[in-house]
């Protein structure tokens, strides 16, 4: 198949502009007759592609002047650890707020640092899946810091409230980052793996408070020390420079499309699109609030469930990939993250349409 | 410049062979309309990717059945943490070789978790920079494991031997993996930096011996866990997919032209081009005795230090590239990895030739 609409929720698509351009540059890259990978991180060719890309990720966030931007090694769950090793200093407690797998699955590392307090934050709403709104999450005195996951990428839920707190707010940013805007100042930390918004799986980014800095546990693994990491301007070891790059060539296309609030449009009407289909049809429903639905991932069921591996099989043929929902909740999936074009969205309604005149 | 011998120490050169086909397929890979890297790694073609990588691995390392295979993040300095966590056990202390900066930079990590027996196995012999024989290394009996890095890229000093002992031996094999044939029976753990003769940064491969595993402190982040990453087939978390894939392009290769038989040859050979010219001018040396040079980066100086960044500027016009030598020992360093062809080091001889009539 010469091209597809790719859905999968991660490692997921990159903007075909910006694989086109790494494909042409992959052998021979800035005239240097080598490709990007083959060169020393420590070059002066990668460090104008390091410096560029946390120059342009801190334009498209506008990222404060009092918070470092780091790329590391080691995914979301690498921070599952390094969250609590890095800011927990004297506390022996956090506040972790369980909205759904990838949040629960943060506390569970936690554990091993920690008593997290966590708190259950989900509800059902109008016999929809809902989340507790942020101002009446419980929150602990003697807690370090509140973290939670605002994009829950297997329910499709999206949390776009924050609590009232003086203590820093962590967020795993994975689904999230880059697709619509964000006020960096409220949070200490946000990091997110990069196979969602941002590039190929094995970088991951964090954006750090200054003064949040320099509590780090002796038991700490350097390449999770964010104050070794800011030393080292990323590069305390080798770091993934092929993803490195190729995140550096994502943002600047994000750049040229007009930024993160023309992104947050398209994507606002991408998933308008594929809601307002579903919520006009008795053949397929969303389980989740309309309060709480994700832009980014959007599951969807089929009435009749023994529909469901012809419905893939169908759309697979027609050039619309990777729909399988996640096994923990069924059915069908489409994570339209940025790189998914709204010609994407429209197709998978065309076809998820005439599937319908066809089964209904 | 169309195409350069590029002799960066890491990240360092991908067969051509290999990357001509990463880019032929890099948007549409295995006919899916997408590229490798926006599969999911659970999908049946990645799984494919990686079952295929495992197997290709094994066989040209002759791996034994009670090893495993782990594909990580983190860098071999991720594993300067993650052996002591994993190893140690109740013992608080390891024996740890220090042959040069790389050893050295596992030892402070290691401090972390233990207290290290460090052992200064450098020598000279002949006026040269030498490797005491590991016969003689003073080895503590409370050792939990030996920790080595038989090839030290900076000072290009290599170790042949291994010590007598009937505790688990552990090897950096950043520079050595895949470039010589090695008895894998005879150690506990291997790790590799894939960015050597492996693949792009940012992948890490373990080979850790059955009996080792279960012994992981309870504060170890699960990325770094080998017993995690065992049960869950390297996919524990989203793994650097794309680096995956092409570490096992590179495997393919190989096996294509022959093995690991066959690339040591070839990497003696080459070595041999170069040390042997080097040997036979005055005009360069090499500080290393020729018990301990490496096959993989041989180091080299002018006699007259001021010519160097005319070499370098020369050689850079010439499409020989990335030969400035390491800060710390100065003057030229020329990494001959698995993927630089002997055309390679035979110009570079040729232009070192040329360079010293000119300059002698």
């Amino acid at each position: 198949m010469e091209k597809v609409y790719n859905f999968c929720a991660g490692p997921a698509m990159i903007p075909a502009e910006v694989l086109s351009k790494v494909q042409d540059e992959l052998v021979n890259w800035n005239g240097l007759g080598t490709s990007v990978m083959e060169i020393s991180h420590r070059s002066q060719d990668f460090i104008a592609v390091a410096e560029q890309s946390e120059k342009d990720l801190r334009e498209l966030l506008s990222i404060p002047d009092n918070y470092h931007v780091l790329f590391c090694h080691g995914g979301a769950r690498g921070q599952f650890a390094a969250v609590p090793m890095n800011l927990l200093g004297d506390s022996d407690t956090a506040d972790y707020m369980d909205g759904g797998y990838w949040a629960h699955s943060a506390v569970e590392e936690a554990k091993k640092y920690c008593a997290p307090n966590v708190v259950d934050i989900t509800c059902e709403r109008d016999g929809k899946k809902a989340i507790i709104p942020a101002s009446e999450w419980s929150l602990s005195d003697d807690a370090a810091y509140v973290h939670f996951c605002p994009n829950e990428t297997i329910d499709g839920i999206e949390i776009r409230d924050l609590p009232q707190t003086d203590k820093p707010i962590v967020a795993d940013m994975s689904s999230t980052i880059l697709s619509r805007e964000i006020d960096i100042s409220k949070y200490g930390v946000i990091y997110a793996g990069a196979q969602k918004n941002i590039g190929p799986a094995g970088l991951t980014v964090v954006i750090v408070r200054d003064d949040l800095l320099g509590k780090a546990k002796q038991i700490l693994p350097s390449i999770l020390d964010y104050s070794v990491l800011v030393d080292k301007e990323s590069m305390f070891n080798t770091p993934p420079t092929f993803a490195w790059y190729l995140a550096g060539e994502v943002f600047k296309w994000l750049k040229s499309i007009g930024g993160v609030a023309e992104m947050q449009q398209r994507n606002e009407a991408k998933a308008k699109v594929l809601y307002d289909f579903i919520d006009s049809s008795d053949f397929y429903r969303n389980e989740v609030h309309s309060d709480n639905r994700s832009l980014m991932n959007v599951p969807f069921q089929l009435k009749n469930p023994e529909l469901d591996a012809l419905f893939l099989e169908q759309a697979k043929a027609a050039g619309l990939v990777a729909l399988k929902g996640h096994r923990a909740v069924g059915g069908m999936r489409a994570s339209i993250y940025n790189a998914m074009p709204i010609e994407g969205v429209q197709a998978l309604v065309n076809f998820m349409a005439a599937f319908e005149q066809q089964h209904a």
